[in-house]
């Protein structure tokens, strides 16, 4: 029996899956060091060593394996630099090359996170059998995936950075520097950055209460969801915000790219959910060129497993030379 | 020798050019009749008889025929319909069979106008050699045509309308009926609607006394072009609105697609030329995510000529089943 292993690189957490035949038959989470590359690459190898034995295999059952990291990649050299959000990763690291020499296993093939997602949604999950298809991952920032024509568009290498379109020019500041991006609205760093001005100036919210009381550090998707139960009208107003900057983002996209399906996942994106999807629904209808054939909008399947399995597939989809 | 056909139909001319071994060796130009969809097919064969005489060739020699049209179009069933601007085109139109019939020689080959132009930079301009482009052309309306991966993109058929990019949420109105688009600002028809209404204010121009010196009964490329000349305010202003919707868009779909090459053309795209293009390239390089390895901005190279030689290349692929 062969495995694929797929590790998807976060700022919070490490999630690594083996997958044989298409189905999870091991995972493993691992919370990502704070404390520098050196050892954010020996937990996602002890990472990968636990997902093998969850399934009840060992390394030489293990024909690949693929990396689902923020950042800029560089697939060919296996490396990966300016990711602010991973400790260690703003300058470049040979992650391919560490891992397999640590591992003692096959040379790792590495892409973009959420292109990695979308890629694990297409093959395994709610996208399969589209030909043009958007994703959207609502989590710190907001990412994106193109599936153009049945194949996974890269551009250059940096496609899909649905997150900085522009949304409202001069708008509010994102965490790139620009003015008026989807990120600025959508994007859990800008919403607590917002949220704390809103405070500075006043108003009144629950959001850092419950922030608290959760004993988190940051305004975390479970605290959006908690405040927006309990009716905190700055948790509405700003979820109103972003519902309207994803409907105004992904009109303009429909409107360039006619795609049959758009998804919208994301640690955020996930927890809101339907209701959410169903708010940005009905504010992107009358957005359309042609109100007569919308896309479908759809939540992920495979939810917080999309970029680990999709990392599977990408070294499966490697080996194949997709 | 053997020649293919390629015609350009427009809602003020149709033409057409004779292609031989990728060279123009015969071309024809015609006004686009006012009085309905037959006399406009007649005028279309006419012009198609005209290009090949004009290339010393017979209809026995031409292998086959290419369409680029506005409007919806059925490219399976050769058939337009919806296009507000070719008189009698609102209803379905049977165009390639109609042609067929009345010429005697082979069933054209039918695309959208704007996706036509863009096959012909790629096949013989300007566009030639690039993976991951985009055209944006200026007229009436604003169009576009993606080239992604290497292939022309359609989406579900209607791929490419870039004009119906949100630039400013709410803001003016676009011929669609929608709020805020790029061809609310940037196309033709709609820059005129918003000088009549700035003349309505009060506001001084000399746009409509050039219009009717010129005898013209509609705000042309070539009276933008005259007014700017001549420093009128009103035109400046209004063109610098243009270039930075412009640029908004086509930095929001840099930021998405990555590509190489964006190519400005159309009517008035190509009149307004180079300084129009540096005017768009200046506004849109602050707002792109990476600033280090920006698209090229490109004038059109086969100008008017883009969506005849287009509709030409349109019928060899169609041929050659690309």
């Amino acid at each position: 029996m062969t495995g694929t292993i797929g590790v998807d690189l976060g700022g919070t957490k490490i999630q690594t899956v083996t997958l044989v035949d298409g189905v999870v038959v091991g995972s493993n989470r691992e919370l990502t060091p704070q404390s520098g590359a050196d050892d954010v690459i020996t937990a996602m190898v002890e990472s990968i060593r636990a997902s093998i034995t969850d399934a009840s295999l060992t390394l030489a059952d293990i024909s690949g394996i693929g990396i689902g990291s923020p950042g800029r990649i560089d697939s060919a050299k296996g490396t990966v630099e300016n990711s602010p959000n991973v400790p260690g990763f703003l300058q470049r690291v040979p992650m391919a090359q560490l891992i397999a020499q640590e591992l003692g296993g096959p040379l790792p093939v590495i892409d973009n996170d959420i292109r990695v997602a979308v890629r694990g949604e297409r093959q395994h999950g709610g996208l399969a059998g589209y030909r043009d298809a958007i994703g959207v991952f609502m989590g710190t920032g907001v990412g994106g995936g193109l599936i153009i024509g049945g194949v996974l568009d890269s551009g250059r290498g940096g496609a899909g950075e649905i997150g900085h379109v522009i949304v409202k020019p001069g708008g509010r500041r994102c965490g790139c520097g620009g003015l008026g991006h989807l990120e600025a609205y959508a994007g859990r760093a800008s919403m607590e950055v917002h949220a704390q001005h809103l405070v500075a100036q006043g108003r009144h919210t629950i959001l850092f209460d419950l922030m608290e009381k959760k004993g988190r550090t940051r305004l975390s998707s479970s605290v959006w969801a908690s405040a927006l139960k309990r009716n905190d009208r700055m948790a509405i107003q700003l979820l109103h915000q972003a519902a309207w900057a994803m409907s105004t983002a992904l009109a303009s996209i429909q409107n360039l790219l006619d795609v049959e399906a758009i998804m919208i996942g994301g640690g955020l994106g996930d927890r809101l959910g339907e209701p959410f999807i169903d708010d940005v629904r009905a504010r992107m209808l009358p957005l359309l060129l042609s109100s007569e054939n919308p896309p479908k909008l759809l939540a992920t399947t495979l939810q917080d497993l999309s970029g680990a399995v999709g990392a599977a597939v990408l070294a499966q989809d490697a080996a194949a030379g997709r």
